[in-house]
């Protein structure tokens, strides 16, 4: 059987490291490059993107725990060409373990130039008391709402099943304001089981908020983004290839830049991720 | 008149870089401590630390812009000692920057330990269209509901004039479950204009989360913080010393880790920051 397409895009190669700093941990070095099937309009899917820094943490040998935390900071566009991600654990405690990322592109003048900046916090989770204070909002369940195909203006669109609920992305470009929130349903396509790089990506996936609460469609580009992970591997398995209902608003626009804050509910109704970005916005 | 504690807390010392580093940007080296005056049960408050890395950015010589966000990630405690901020422009565009910084301090065995990492994205802001999706809660006004002094056990809390509208800190620990959500209306003390660096501080303030949502005073300690800031200089300068409404609340706690989101507004119903922080719990 065929590899799915985003195990391919996510896949790392580690190399021997170039560079030799002195008193800290040194880094991992992994190369790796975007894949056709996640392209966005310029560059790659920022998800995949984002679930590729992740990667540089997961593959890393001294890595301790599974994720809590990951920022990712967008600092350039991600060329269609290869990477090199460095992984350095800043700080290993008893049960946590704090990472910085950086993803590397040679420019043009033939220099190193960092387009990515990440930090990640990676624990061991230990059972405790548990509670959810924001409950899955009711919707029709995934089968019973139609997928939607958008323009396949870009390919990364086509690797997920996305049924919106409410707050579609605009029909009519007409200035119209409304609010910014946004249901859908949404899987991998092909399905493939969820694991922590795929919900990584899935928090990305939502279209921009400015245009749902324009109708017009100015340029965007995300600069930072961060997920807070709130299952285990064991939570993740048990979702499998299920639907997640995904939700997403913005709080301000302000100025060239507005913010997101999303929710990543499996079918069960469990809250598997939160996560929050902010995206410039041209005019 | 003598200084504001927070501007003595906030204040670092620009020194000669002591090692080089090849290939991108060198960081720049401030020295800095911790102001007794925001002393928490141990080590300082978080607030002023993320303002301290932040500060690190905006005394930077190669600043662009202005902070659009902040994420900061508490890898270990801070010792009541001296520290080192290195501060670094990963990358800078035409109109955004992106940082890096690394907060170390001389452990036990005399190495320079990592204690805290951060990222940060500046800014040169332009006027475009801009509105809130999320405007101020309707509440009294701070001068209508009364200032908490709450039990002296940590010094930082006398510096903000705290005014709980909803959600206080329980009175009983008696493991009565409730939601989550705090409104409070809080300033410096002694009042002080707001600038980027005190709103940073004061998106740490509300009081843990899982109090409030179980009553029962587990240990706690954020592991990582994001500001998003939604305000400009001239935002921040019309606010003045006038009181913020801010209000939090967690969407999940799930072993040993639960997420907090807080929105921060004006009382002119300004939002100026939202505010994001994933935080560990014992049991």
């Amino acid at each position: 059987m065929a590899r799915h397409p985003f195990d391919e895009a996510v896949a790392l190669t580690r190399v021997a490291a170039t560079a030799q700093e002195h008193g800290r941990e040194a880094p991992a070095h992994f190369d790796g490059q975007p894949h056709p099937a996640y392209a966005n309009m310029v560059g790659p899917f920022g998800g995949v993107t984002a679930a590729q820094m992740l990667q540089s943490v997961l593959q890393h040998p001294q890595l301790l725990g599974e994720p809590v935390a990951l920022t990712v900071n967008f600092a350039a566009a991600v060329a269609d060409a290869p990477f090199r991600i460095e992984a350095r654990p800043a700080r290993t405690n008893r049960s946590t373990q704090h990472w910085t990322m950086t993803l590397l592109q040679t420019d043009a003048q033939g220099v190193d130039a960092t387009v990515i900046t990440a930090t990640a916090v990676t624990a061991v989770r230990r059972d405790t008391w548990s509670a959810t204070d924001s409950p899955m909002p009711t919707v029709p369940r995934p089968m019973d709402v139609a997928r939607v195909l958008p323009a396949k203006r870009v390919r990364w669109i086509e690797r997920y099943d996305m049924r919106p609920v409410i707050g579609p992305i605009p029909e009519h470009w007409d200035g119209a304001e409304s609010d910014s929130l946004t249901q859908l349903w949404l899987r991998d396509d092909p399905p493939r089981p969820l694991d922590f790089l795929s919900l990584a990506a899935m928090a990305d996936v939502f279209f921009p908020r400015v245009w749902r609460r324009r109708a017009v469609m100015t340029p965007v580009g995300t600069v930072s983004m961060t997920v807070y992970f709130h299952a285990g591997r064991a939570e993740l398995a048990t979702t499998g290839q299920g639907h997640l209902l995904g939700q997403a608003r913005s709080q301000s626009f302000f100025n060239g830049f507005f913010d997101q804050s999303a929710e990543l509910w499996d079918e069960a109704g469990h809250l598997l991720a939160t996560t929050h970005q902010i995206v410039y916005y041209k005019e």
